[in-house]
């Protein structure tokens, strides 16, 4: 990620890349509804992401969380559809655990796909925000018109505003690919862990994709990056990573679009992470182990410990809790047994501090690894933009003949993650 | 836990409830040390718990964590010898990952066999505090012809204080039994889960038990105790339950003996989650499942879910993360299709929020269950005394057949926490 050096650097950076792909028109709109759960009145954004014409190019991936929203038991379905046009996105609520969830969501697109000319089934509802709470379908509705009235050619950065709920910024990524390009914009900051945990991401494309081809791919590009964040190693009830091919540009070579599709994906993932709630420090973990099972539990265990977040927040290069958590996941695990730590190697900041059984520190590296922590912080200087170039790198080598590798982006245990969560719904 | 007034009436009552079983006697001594790891000089405690006689009857519970201490590697070795005769605790530097571990261990267990006349065999170590420094054991061997000096027969009282970290309270509970009792120390206040975590426990009977049977019912008791806390779900390196028998008192009904260990574990157990690092909210989270495993999952899931334990902080009946935190976990579990959340239901401090497929809530049990949650809440007015007599009671009962049940205590996430672990050894 290139260090931006203000706001309004980076906003500008983000408005250039907004540009949507041929054949793909977006609006929003906004409303106020009084929800039936809570006194008080609060706003809502809608935002539609429309194709020109339906596509049968169309993919998704959604949370494994088993109290799915209705979104998510609506877009498992649409998978089957011959053919999609576009997404409509809600924020301030999940849409889940509502009796009626369904049906509402339901009632919301298909007075959509009048004013759109669409049937409803060609239409996806995707939702964040408060559990529990009902959507409002009648202000909703009231506010469709407005909505599809709104509808534009020319940039997404609406799109990543609307859709934003305590992220600090709008995420855009996007990628030249042959004759086109991807454009992807996420929402989520919280919450965030592998497996799409309350996060919003929607991928456009212009390069003609065969559905079979874009499904393959997505869920290869999402296991590389979403799946390999966490925040706080909760998974969320509605998260989905939708992508769509409108076909106006010729196809490209597989190898191009994957790896334009892993750029774009692999830079909204990071930015999710440093936007997380109360993100103090980023981590990238990376783990060299026996088996990529391991491997990957390995750099989940390390970023995902309470105990290390906090240590990494108040600048403590308290090492050994990094080492505790990886026995901590070893003893856990059937097949713990094949790393042996009289061979583990460990280094934080490239500064080696455990090597053949034993910590390598002293009180002039303990100095130099607070300063390293501190200088991978946030800097509230600079508060207002988007920080976090720096990452706190922790690497781990399991020696041993084994060479599959992990690599995992967390975050820090700040106060302000748990401010923010003490009452995110106030 | 009954309801003290004051921290005067609390260090009473433990006061009278520490007297020391029959056969054996304690002392404690400290010192200072000057770590090569890090500037500075820090003060240490030995805690030592010693029979008169050795005695074969003798049982120990350790971590899982898979990068265990040198205290740990000793004691399971130590559960192969004929007679063990007792304990030598510190505090302050957990010898954990240093190359000499073990030999240091043995070092100052031979010096203090010397001074009893005991052989080191005999004798255990533990160890709790920074993981990665080296035990002094110059300075520990220097201090040992004091502790001996020191061996008293009435009270544990100097030991629970001694073997303390960043506990605020000593921890003791004590069962009558027949004609002797059960006397149980704990040491423990943060890094809590399930197996052990940064927890030293020792139990003292003067019962004649045999070893079989002493393995056999202390296995169980830690199984239904300290294997069912969770403060923020971090193993330990360190950990430890250890039981002895002086065997001065005649046997009693197993059954009797079952039940006071039970009563001491369980009671240790709940005072070492009121007494964790910053704790504002102590949960009980009950439910009633399919099977054992899921149950126990559940609540777990619950109970360690940073944004349930965050909600609660807050005293925001955010019951959404209550259910997302199960169907997360269902989500990733084998067998989680087993549990259908349309037969699901769930109760907050005995008000039902969620059955049948949806929430229950209305803006009046909004206000219901915040003030019920600020009613749990640990009161600071009460500082320096050990609170949280009320849990925040969480029910859930997975409906259909099945009858397992399982109970979990835990903490809420508190700035407090984040703050007392974002630099612990300073």
């Amino acid at each position: 990620m290139p260090a931006y050096r203000s706001a309004e650097q980076y906003l500008g950076a983000l408005a250039h890349r907004a540009a949507l792909p041929a054949g793909f028109c977006a609006a929003t709109a906004s409303l106020t509804f009084r929800p039936a759960e809570k006194p008080g009145s609060f706003p809502m954004n809608l935002s539609l992401i429309l194709l020109d014409e339906p596509t049968p190019s169309f993919a998704a991936c959604f949370t494994r969380n088993r109290f799915a929203g209705a979104p998510v038991l609506i877009g498992r379905k649409r998978l089957g559809e011959a053919r999609l046009r576009g997404v409509l996105i809600n924020n301030k609520v999940a849409n889940v655990g509502a009796a009626s969830g369904v049906q509402d969501a339901r009632a919301v697109l298909s007075e959509l796909g009048g004013l759109l000319d669409s049937p409803e089934r060609e239409l996806l509802p995707a939702s964040t925000g408060v559990i529990g709470w009902r959507l409002p379908v009648a202000e909703m509705r009231a506010a469709l018109p407005g909505l599809a009235a709104g509808l534009q050619r020319r940039s997404l950065l609406p799109v990543a505003r609307a859709i934003m709920t305590t992220d600090s910024w709008p995420k855009l990524r996007r990628a030249r690919v042959g004759q086109g390009s991807i454009l992807g914009v996420a929402k989520g900051a919280g919450m965030i862990e592998p497996n799409l945990a309350t996060m919003l991401v929607f991928l456009l494309t212009d390069l003609d994709v065969p559905r079979a081809l874009l499904r393959e791919e997505l869920a290869r590009a999402a296991a590389a990056s979403f799946n390999r964040i966490s925040v706080d190693g909760d998974q969320s009830t509605s998260d989905m990573v939708v992508a769509f091919s409108s076909r106006r540009k010729p196809a490209c070579p597989r190898a191009e679009f994957r790896r334009g599709l892993l750029e774009v994906c692999r830079g909204l993932a990071e930015d999710i992470v440093r936007n997380g709630e109360g993100v103090g420090h980023v981590l990238r973990v990376r783990v060299r182990g026996p088996n990529q099972a391991l491997a990957l539990g390995l750099a989940k265990a390390v970023v995902n410990s309470p105990l290390v977040k906090s240590a990494v927040f108040g600048n403590d290069p308290n090492v050994g809790r990094l080492l505790s958590s990886m026995g901590d996941y070893l003893g856990a695990v059937p097949g713990g047994s094949a790393v042996d730590f009289r061979r583990l190697r460990v280094a934080l900041g490239g500064t080696l501090l455990y090597e053949q059984g034993a910590f390598r520190l002293d009180p002039g590296k303990e100095r130099l690894l607070a300063r390293y922590l501190s200088s991978c912080a946030y800097d509230p200087a600079r508060k207002g933009f988007p920080a976090h170039e720096r990452c706190v790198e922790i690497e781990v080598d399991c020696g041993g003949r084994g060479t599959a590798a992990a690599e995992v982006f967390g975050a820090d245990l700040s106060y302000e993650y748990v401010r923010e969560n003490a009452d995110y719904r106030s």
